[in-house]
């Protein structure tokens, strides 16, 4: 596949995991493109935990089960009958879960170009989150990026210390296609928006939010 | 370029620019790719300010050799005389500055996915910036990330709003070269860890940080 080709073809996945094992070659190609992700102060914030322990994915898909449910509580009408038709997790059916998380504390105290915006290392692990997705992608691997969860439950879960911050759970795994349509817009929950709806040219444009 | 090439080949870049133009159907291209990026609940939370006048650039730069000299004041002995020979950004030899920022309103209220972990909208806005950092790779581009900057002093020079915040300011254009070695790697700044280093199985792994 082209450089673009994966870029485009990327998803969030959900429903299309197969639960077919993942080659140690190719989660080890994958680690290492997340592991190459540019960094502030090439401080490489980032921890991989890798969690393949079926008992462990079942608590943490149970407490996203209840997260779940909190937001629910948050909709009425419309929304709440539109969110009931989506899936938020494939914890249990991807192959496995690839938790990261971030290290403040990594190349301290003089993190080289942080003292004026404390998040740019969270920045930093987001960006190997996105060079993971993306590899995931050519190797013909789905991801699926879980955010229903409390961070200290996920703490407690994996023994992760109090000073690192768990930024993702990540369901991986060889899925039975990749959608070209993303979830939420083939259920009516959102669209995707126009380029030039957030392109500017030389200052900031107020514009109505959508 | 494959995109294993594409990922690896990606440098940040100061001292390499050129200056040239980038075509318009290149820069497209790249803003494309920014916006094709997964986003909590579909927000897509980002915009993009690209900057080409002279006089902004000049401000802001002069905004980071300021923000800079504070960092310099924090390093003793071999921190500093090392930073003294880094340069931190490439804003007036660059071909044109893209500002990423994050609304938190866009999608608002009910933003799916963002009830729990409230940086889960900036998460996105990075993983934007990764995508973008990569198509510009692809098309022969470098890109700098320039984050000695206060915040508030971005928003001023860009008009801004006090509800969206800046995330970068992206250095673009043509480069003579992409380097094999990242710039601080070879200033002697810091250097590339192990993947193993950062690597764990089932539960985090307490290790010296490095």
């Amino acid at each position: 596949m082209s450089f673009y080709d994966v870029l485009h073809r990327r998803r969030d996945t959900r429903g299309e995991f197969t639960g077919a094992p993942i080659p140690d070659d190719v989660l080890r190609r994958v680690l290492t493109a997340a592991h190459a992700a540019p960094s502030v102060g090439l401080s490489q914030p980032w921890d991989f935990i890798v969690v393949r322990d079926r008992d462990t994915r079942r608590a943490f898909r149970d407490h996203v089960q209840a997260e779940r449910s909190v937001f629910a509580t948050e909709l009425d009408g419309e929304r709440a009958e539109t969110f009931a038709r989506i899936k938020v997790e494939g914890i249990m059916e991807s192959s496995l879960g690839i938790v990261v998380t971030y290290d403040p504390e990594r190349g301290s105290p003089a993190v080289l170009g942080r003292h004026a915006i404390a998040d740019a290392g969270l920045y930093s692990v987001c960006l190997a989150i996105q060079n993971l997705w993306l590899a995931a992608t050519a190797e013909g691997l789905g991801v699926g990026w879980v955010s229903f969860y409390r961070e200290d439950e996920l703490r407690r879960l994996l023994d992760i210390p109090a000073t690192v911050r768990p930024v993702a759970w990540l369901c991986v795994g060889p899925v039975a296609c990749l959608p070209d349509t993303p979830d939420l817009e083939r259920h009516g929950w959102r669209n995707r928006l126009p380029l030039d709806d957030v392109l500017h040219q030389e200052r900031y444009t107020r514009r109505p939010s959508r």
